[in-house]
C-alpha cells in the first residue's frame, strides 16, 4: 500500500480570519505531490508545515474566486526564482491563463520550467466520464459543484494495480514463475496431476482502490451521493451551521447539517469539513452539528494531515 | 505632535521565507492610516499586528513585481465582504487597474466602497515637483527609482501646521484674541504705549516636519541625496551584503553597504534595512555592514513599529 494523504494548508472562506488561511490542501500519492486550490499565502503555508513546492507537479483549481487561487502567481514566481526546471501542469478555468499571462507580463519575468495549462469547463450535468488525468497510480476527475461561478471539484482515486499471487500459494500449489502471467489474465492453471484451479483461488482478492474527494465551494448537492459513494475521505466544504441555512443558499454555500447528511449518503468513510465563516471563532458547534449526522466527522484544520 | 510611525508588514524579497512575508508597511500619521506596497499575505499580516484594514485610505504600489503587489486583490475583496463603504485612494502603476478589473470580472465580484484609482507614472530624471497627495497633515511624493521594471518609492512628509503664540506671550504682551490672526499672518503688534513688537519674537519656532522615504525596490542611486536630505527615517532595502555586489547591481538592487553610504550622504536620521534576500538566515551580518558606515541602521524586522 502506498502512501497516500491529504495536509490542509487553508480551511478559511473567503475572509481569511488570523490562523485561518484561505483553502489549499496538498495530497501525496505515491511518489506525486497534487496541490488542490492555492489560495493568498499558500507558498508561506508549504513552507511552514515542511513540504517542498519543487516536488509538486500538479495542481488543481476549483473555481476563481480569489480565495482560491491568489497564491497561484507567487508561488509560481517563487519556484522559479528557485530554479525549478520540472515541468508543472494545471488545471484550472480557461479565464486563469490570461491572468496569468498579464502577471508576468508586468512584471517582466518568464518561466524557465514548463508551465502546462489545461483548462477544465464547468458541465454541471456531467456526473461520469470527467477523467482529467490518469498516471499508473492514480486518476483525478472533475467533480462538477454548483456555486455562484462556475466551480469543479476534484476526485483522486487510486489506481488497483495488477493482481498479485502470494509466495505461499505458489508453492502450495507448486506454480512455475513462467504460469503467472496466464494466471493474473484469468487462466487456470493444471497441476501436474491435471487437476484444473481458476485465477480466481490463486490470485490475492482485489484490493479496493481508495478515494478522496475535494468538493470545495458549493451549495448543498444531494445528487452527487452516487459519484461520490464510498470514497474513504470526502472533503466538503461546511461555511455555515444550518442556523445559517438561508445565508447558506443565498452564497450558494453548505451548512454542517447539510454536508454531514450527504456524506452520509454516499457512505463515505470520513468526511473532512472546512472553508470555515470567519464568524466561527469556535468551531465545535460546526463539528457536533455534522457529528450528529454523520460521527466520522473531522474537522479540516491547518497543519493537519489525513491519511486516506 | 501628532502620530507618525512606520510598521513593518513584511520583509522579505520576491521569494518568502518562513516568518519573511514580501514587501507591505503601515504608515499612521494622526488620523490617516496608509499601506506602502501589498505583498501576498498583507491582509493576514495586518491582522496578525492588531491593525484595522477598514481604517486605510492610501495604498500605495510601488511597481509589479509581484511581492509588491500580489496580497492587493485579497485585501481589497475582504474590505468588501466586511461590509467597507468608505473610500479608498489607490496610486499605482496604470497597469494594475487591468489587473484589478479582470480578477474582479472573473470572480464576478463587485466593489461596494469606491476605489480612486490614480495611475502613478514612472519619470527617472524628474527628481522634484512629485507630489500625488496633499492633506492638511502630510503631504506624499513619489521617488524615482530604478530598478528592473518601472518603480517609484514614496516620500511622506509632515506639514508644519501653523505657527503658534504660547499663552505666556499673549499674557506678557497683553495681546488681545483679535490680534492673532493678523500676527499669526506676520504682522507686528503694536502695544499700547506704541511700541511695535514683530510677529517673529512672538510667534513659537517653526516645527521642523518630519518625514519618511520609502525605497523599495531599486539599484544604488547616490544622486537621491539631495531629494533623502535630512529624512528622519529612510527605508532602504538592503537585498545583498556588499560582497554580493555584482549580484545586486545584476538585479537591479542594493548591498547594505551601500543604503548605508546613501544615509549617511543624505544625512537621515535613521536607515531602516529591508527587503532581505532568502539567502540571509542569519541577518546580523548585513546589519553589521550597514553600521559600520551609519551607526543608526536598524533591521525592519516584521511586526516591528518605529517612531518617526
Amino acid at each position: 500500500l502506498f502512501k497516500f494523504e491529504v495536509t490542509i494548508l487553508g480551511c478559511s472562506s473567503a475572509t481569511p480570519i488570523f490562523n485561518r488561511h484561505p483553502t489549499s490542501q496538498w495530497v501525496h500519492i505515491n511518489h506525486t505531490h497534487i496541490l488542490l486550490d492555492c489560495g493568498e499565502g499558500t507558498q508561506m503555508q508549504i513552507m511552514r508545515y515542511g513540504l517542498k513546492a519543487s516536488k509538486l507537479s500538479y495542481i488543481f483549481i476549483s473555481h476563481l474566486h480569489g480565495d482560491h487561487y491568489l497564491g497561484l502567481m507567487g508561488l509560481l514566481s517563487s519556484m522559479n526564482l528557485n530554479g525549478r526546471t520540472d515541468p508543472l501542469n494545471l488545471f484550472a478555468p480557461l479565464e486563469l491563463e490570461d491572468i496569468l499571462q498579464q502577471h508576468f507580463r508586468v512584471s517582466e519575468s518568464e518561466l524557465k520550467y514548463p508551465l502546462h495549462f489545461f483548462p477544465v469547463n464547468h458541465e454541471p450535468e456531467n456526473l461520469t466520464d470527467n477523467v482529467l488525468v490518469e498516471t499508473q497510480d492514480f486518476r483525478v476527475s472533475k467533480i462538477p459543484l454548483k456555486h455562484s461561478i462556475a466551480c469543479n471539484g476534484f476526485l483522486i482515486e487510486e489506481k488497483p494495480g495488477p493482481q498479485k499471487i502470494s509466495k505461499e500459494t505458489m508453492d502450495t500449489y507448486s506454480i512455475p514463475y513462467d504460469a503467472l502471467a496466464g494466471i493474473k489474465k484469468g487462466q487456470s492453471f493444471i497441476q501436474a496431476d491435471g487437476t484444473e484451479i481458476s485465477a480466481d483461488r490463486l490470485l490475492e482478492p482485489k484490493r479496493i482502490p481508495r478515494s478522496y474527494a475535494f468538493c470545495s465551494d458549493t451549495c448543498y448537492l444531494p445528487e452527487l451521493k452516487g459519484l461520490l459513494n464510498h470514497v474513504n475521505i470526502l472533503y466538503h466544504e461546511t461555511t455555515f451551521g444550518h442556523s445559517f441555512l438561508s445565508r447558506a443558499e443565498q452564497t450558494y454555500h453548505t451548512t454542517a447539517f447539510q454536508a454531514a447528511q450527504l456524506a452520509k449518503d454516499a457512505e463515505v468513510g470520513k468526511l473532512l469539513m472546512g472553508h470555515f465563516s470567519a464568524r466561527y471563532k469556535d468551531l465545535n458547534p460546526l463539528l457536533e452539528e455534522a457529528k450528529e449526522i454523520f460521527p466520522e466527522s473531522y474537522l479540516a484544520l491547518e497543519g493537519q494531515t489525513f491519511s486516506i
